[in-house]
């Protein structure tokens, strides 16, 4: 048994986010106008063996040891579709 | 009035994955022994001006345009919490 787990890891309110900037402008380029603000992330799914309530422990964990730097980022985790 | 939408690319399946790979190694390098598979995804939250079905209509639009490449990524899109 295993269970897929999402990670996403977004940026800090007010850390520069230079990607979520670029695409905005892009999307400007584009033609997209009423776009007010991007903000871009980065997202895991994780499956890892056991249940659910071991897996979103081990995936916090995850995040305190590698995938998350807590000075600039803000984590989520959430049990996938 | 202004929705927020996430928008997901994922690579397709069977497309190579060293993000996700290299992230499953640090993990079991960690300790980590019970991880049977790491995916990587780019997120982006969108901030569209106008009501929810006008957004994700134009959230379609921005992924075939721009955020997707139809050859190697999938995409979901969704309104954020």
């Amino acid at each position: 048994m295993s269970t897929e787990i999402e990670i996403r890891i977004g940026l800090k309110i007010g850390m520069a986010d230079p990607e979520g900037a670029n695409v905005q402008k892009a999307l400007s380029l584009l033609g997209f106008e009423n776009v007010n603000a991007v903000k871009s992330a980065k997202c895991y799914r994780v499956e890892i063996a056991g249940n659910q309530e071991a897996a979103l422990a081990e995936a916090e964990k995850m995040c305190q040891r590698l995938l998350a730097n807590p000075v600039v980022h803000d984590y989520s985790i959430t049990v996938a579709d």
